[in-house]
């Protein structure tokens, strides 16, 4: 067993197995990435990288996995061998470890430059859909970085294992044959991938648990922490007659959950969606677009494990002494754009209030420039009718001597209050425009 | 100066003349009666007093006066000497000390058989309605001990300023006559009186942003955290063409106050309401109710000041060696009763459903008993027309190059949530009738 | 499994037959009894009662040896069933959850108004040495409270369990027969219970590191911290040649324990031995010894049962209203003897000055009162020889391939250096005695 | 003003100016750098910056002074205007600032490959000894780049203030003429230089206490976190006849202060020196010293401002795909070297052993590398002669009612003790010998 230390869980333990893993330069390469991209120019405190964030979310996986066990093993032994359920407790936690992978350096802004999704050395057979007319992603990227390191000497990662992580990691991706001939039939096990997806990438999973928590203590804002020993604790499955096994939480867990889904609300709200951050990240946008320096995202596991952040910075940099190039120099020297309004797409009055200040700004002839963020603050809504939709976790509570389970969207009113999507648009103007900028705007002042 | 070690605060520092006043028998006593009264019996860590809440309080109320006055010193300074903003200063920090002094011991169960209002030996010209057909609150003993105090040679505390210090802390106690005279006819004061009380007994004041923090710290739950710190960085003061002075807060900190909000709704849910402290409760009310041992509220202050912990606590235990005294002897020996059905009064099917389980209960010749609990989240909204309404705190924010000022009830859908009464009715049975209950109450399990 | 919120373990979790056994009167008692008496007036976070430190202790207790049975899990279970390993578990759960049962209110100064060993009502048959010249102690109370405890039908402990619990807890306790029959001819198990016994009380117990925490959380004094999970993770087990097995820690660890100690000998000078606290102790004892109230300490189990904080509170605060009490008066008065001089008994300088200073205030006819304090920072210290000594842990280090133990004490110079006694001599006089002192003491100043 | 959060201290404000001189390039620069060098291969946690660190520092150098005044005001007014105390305050946060402006990346490595101090466009007049035969070292560096700094016309700082500012932060640098001007003749102001630069490199610093905390937070390790809010708050100057201004601590705080050293010792043992860090800084330096890529450090500021961590990482990583850059290869690819010995160079026992083990190695013809570390833990007793000695601070403490003032070093013999320099000497093979080392070192294994 080796041990690494690590601020958020103290001590996060792993196998002879998994360090051969972890140390495969696909896996280090995430050293090398930070987890918020430039929000460490708002947040100084904000340094970390996707590294620890893969253990991390590794361990959390692990240990989600290890509650189920203890609090519903009775269930899950009825249906599966004590290698079947150590099969999925590995298998979370590399899905855990590698869920991110395929993240470019400064991820918001380089996967507008990523090439189209059938340039990539995927292995077809594990997709659903071999052909996407679309752009790639950086979760395609994770699959290509998964089944290359599968694919690699070293690494002590079978082909099937790899496919059944990737299955997690991915909605695109199915379970490998082996999977089908083991689980596929068995009735028993029906739910048990839905299951495991979920603890990766659902309501609750090990990935958000992890960066909340990870976030909130580098960037020393407090919004983002939460119970997560409560949570998990009062984790459970169940197995319902129409939908097999599905997840469950304590009803006492509830308010956790709800203080959970809240600290993620504000993280976006404080943290991820920073006015600052995203004037940068938009300069950086530009500097790109505009061929100030170059991006060139490789189709190939080998080429794009090359990309770093120090690659982008150091390119960044000496951009920036050539004068011409002003988003670099604007980006390094430090000179944000001024926000001017912001409004949420979703209210009406906010919306037309914006369109008229676009109208003015426009007709004065002030030069300006917009960011629209799109996050879906749930992973379940949008899919209500299929299987990751919030009813994915059910909530267990006593009543009347016996447990009853109830979609966890009816239980709580705040879930189904921020289970929407937070829709918003910035408009700036650069310094040199705000004192022209000012006397337009000062009209709409109250 | 002098300091005292604090979990929560780290330091409280106070003044020579406060000491005087925190010697005081009276608050001293504090010492003797827990901030959380049962709760201990659930939560084992929550064994503080109110006397550290005292002094935490007061803490809180002194640095969100500090602080107002650095954001607004000019536009306090135009109304207000310096000498006027020591004074604000001390007697808030006087009322932070001395808003609770009244608690009896177990003030949920004593408060049922305090005398009548009448009955208390009040400084009547303090009194906006100085005859009162009901019974007594904890609230009005703080009157009578802070004017008591004062009487007292030894206490430093003018009758004038003890008069002030009760009008933040009671909402029918007026200013001194004094207080009436500099600052009553002062058309630039308007609302300072109101401003002060809101940092005593508002949506944000002392007494709750210290008991979050302290009831979360001494329980071990997590929920009672919020971002103090934060909170009171961005308070201020605005100048209302109508209103007067408004305390303000900034748009940047309404996040952080939501997270305070949800704070003391779980703390309800998880703590304050939490079952066997209820159970316990009742059994204590009982026991008193049917005389198995004494509980003598008097009316002065130098009787009531005997009333301690120790006092009931002694007085239970020696009943609970008599074998007729049930429920002492539940109360001792740790026999809660089993909770059958909880209800939220606002849900109508719930409602429904407890008359059916009762009907049921009784048909079946089952000894039930019920527990209704009625708290304010919010202190605000039952006077929305009043001046205690959410509208006391205007939220500040800059749009086009502008200050705004807006209710933050209408800047966070959270607040209107959350604005509520909590009404709830707890369904017990005792242990020895559980299993009658249960034949009966297995025909509801779904 | 039952489940406690804790703030220093956050949940510990206990059976349903150790939930029998913490709901006794017995243990509930300790809820009545404050863990660190008067300290409380001086740090007024410090409520916390004894009743959640053996919670804490009976969790650390349990947790230290499931990492010694995962560490070195080879070597028990090669002289040890899955049966013998579970009993130690649960014996050592007990004896931390019961080892300070004994304690009776304001233990520092009640433990002096015991009645002589051989009045207790003990089960002879477990001592060492069954007639003992000598007061009682807590610790002996413990033993009678133990074997009470088990004798009470209601209560789910055998009374051979009883004796090897209290044969951990108390130094003059042999194990039970059963016990070695069990494991006492058995070679492989030679020096399991001194193993056993220094989980309990040695160098690093369950006693100490949730003590330290403890206090150091609810006094919010930061020394007592300490990183009990690097402790507790490094913790394993070794076979000597010539005593058996003996508790080892990896070298990894030993600043960690460093640090423990330190935070130990920091804690007792500024929170054991504050001088407020050491001169309210001093009125108490006074205030018994001049009969101001009673203090009568029973023999027997049932009666010493009924002491609690309470009781005394009550009698004090009732004493105090008659005015020719006046130790008791001076404590609910909170008026605090004011310290003259503080001598380090080892240091023969201070010692030569003490005597110096007490001689010019007898000359001057200055009342005065002196307070020794002698305090082991190290329980192992005085037994080198014995089987307590340091030594009794191990350092485990790599050292050229190969494991090598070394005694502690000598792989630390801290432990060495920390591993005295405490002696101390605090000289004060009472407030309306200063002003004579004053002039007395000025000419010692330099 | 404004405020920036920071997890360490949760909010730290700065002026407008101050904001101009922390947005100048080269103080940016200190973003890409970071603090602990390659520690973050070990510890994962540990990717924060240098300037996150510099905030820091400037930020608990302006809280330090500000106690100061507070608790000797009195004092220090009868020697110094407002504007006098005003300008030390000011000097102080900007010396903290820019204090470590001139590490280079990979500081430790790094260091070696500087040019002669004579070849630094250093400001002559500025330095006591103004040509020094002799290696460059950051400090020379951060002199460079704070003159280079005022001398840029963006940066809102005075000639004056630049050389003030270098002479708290370099040892070499006299202060200003106007400084001697001002303060020079002035009998009252004697001490207040040495003094204020106790603050900045001192045994107690802004420096230390800032990044203690911060690479203990960061790591995940305990042993860093010390009692910085106690350790301000007992903070005082005191005027000694012979010596002039002395900066002070009341002795309640000897303990925490204790506690502070213990952190640092403890720290460098875990962390600084860990022996997998030490491998990967002599690979670092290795592949510098065989060329296989370069590091050359320019003279003169422009130029040493672009070296960024990234510059290294990318020209690291570039090297390490060809296959003949053994070096680099081993440090991307995570083989560090296998630890054979590690001796105290103080200990003769010690230090017999390893040259015993290296004859043996050298005798079996086993390659290995020696890496040597040489700390002081203290920085005062080197010159315990010259001004810096740890008697520039003294111990204040209340005795026969008056206050006395002794040498810290005879207060605490924790101090004497850790205050000596950590010599150490780690022995290592690469991996690829460790077979053949094994089988040399077996014969030493006891």
């Amino acid at each position: 067993m080796y041990e690494i230390r690590d601020p958020i869980h103290r001590t996060i333990p792993f196998s002879e197995r998994e360090k051969r893993v972890i140390d495969h330069p696909y896996v280090q390469r995430l050293r090398q990435v930070r987890q918020l991209g430039l929000a460490y120019t708002v947040y100084p405190g904000a340094t970390h990288d996707r590294f620890s964030h893969a253990l991390g979310a590794m361990h959390v996986a692990g240990r989600m996995w290890a509650r189920m066990v203890e609090t519903s093993g009775e269930l899950l032994r009825a249906h599966f061998s004590d290698d079947d359920l150590g099969y999925f407790r590995q298998i979370l936690r590399f899905s855990g470890l590698m869920h991110d992978l395929g993240h470019p350096p400064f991820s918001h802004v380089s996967e507008k430059f990523m090439p189209p999704f059938n340039a990539l050395d995927l292995p077809k057979a594990w997709l659903v859909t071999p052909k996407q007319d679309r752009q790639a992603s950086h979760e395609d990227y994770s699959v290509l970085l998964i089944a290359a390191l599968a694919a690699d000497d070293t690494a002590p990662l079978s082909h099937d294992e790899a496919q059944d992580v990737a299955s997690l990691v991915h909605h695109g991706v199915m379970p490998s044959a082996a999977w089908q001939k083991r689980f596929g039939e068995n009735e028993g096990s029906k739910g048990i991938h839905r299951l495991l997806r979920s603890l990766i990438s659902g309501e609750l999973d090990c990935d958000r648990m992890d960066y909340l928590l990870r976030d909130a203590y580098y960037t020393g804002v407090a919004y983002g922490t939460h119970d997560m020993e409560h949570l998990i604790a009062n984790l459970g499955v169940v197995d319902q007659p129409d939908r097999g096994l599905v997840r469950t939480i304590d009803s006492t867990a509830v308010r956790a959950f709800e203080d959970f889904l809240l600290s993620r609300y504000h993280m976006f709200l404080q943290v991820y969606l920073h006015k600052t951050t995203l004037t940068f990240d938009h300069f950086l946008e530009q500097a790109l677009a505009e061929g100030e320096f170059e991006l060139k995202i490789p189709g190939d596991a080998k080429g794009y494990a090359r990309l770093r952040d120090s690659t982008m910075i150091e390119r960044l940099f000496t951009a920036a002494e050539d004068e011409r190039n002003v988003w670099s120099r604007r980006l390094v020297n430090r000179q944000p754009g001024k926000l001017i309004y912001k409004s949420t797409n979703s209210k009406q009055d906010e919306k037309e209030l914006m369109a008229e200040v676009i109208d003015a700004l426009k007709a004065a002839g002030v030069p300006y420039f917009e960011v629209t963020s799109h996050q879906y603050l749930s992973k379940s809504l949008p899919s209500v009718e299929g299987e990751g939709g919030p009813s994915s976790m059910l909530v267990r509570r006593k009543m009347f001597g016996r447990y009853v389970f109830e979609p966890i969207e009816r239980f709580s009113a705040l879930l189904t209050k921020y289970n929407e999507s937070i829709d918003m648009t910035h408009l700036f103007v650069l310094p040199e425009h705000y004192a022209m900028a000012k006397s337009v705007i000062e009209k709409f002042a109250r």
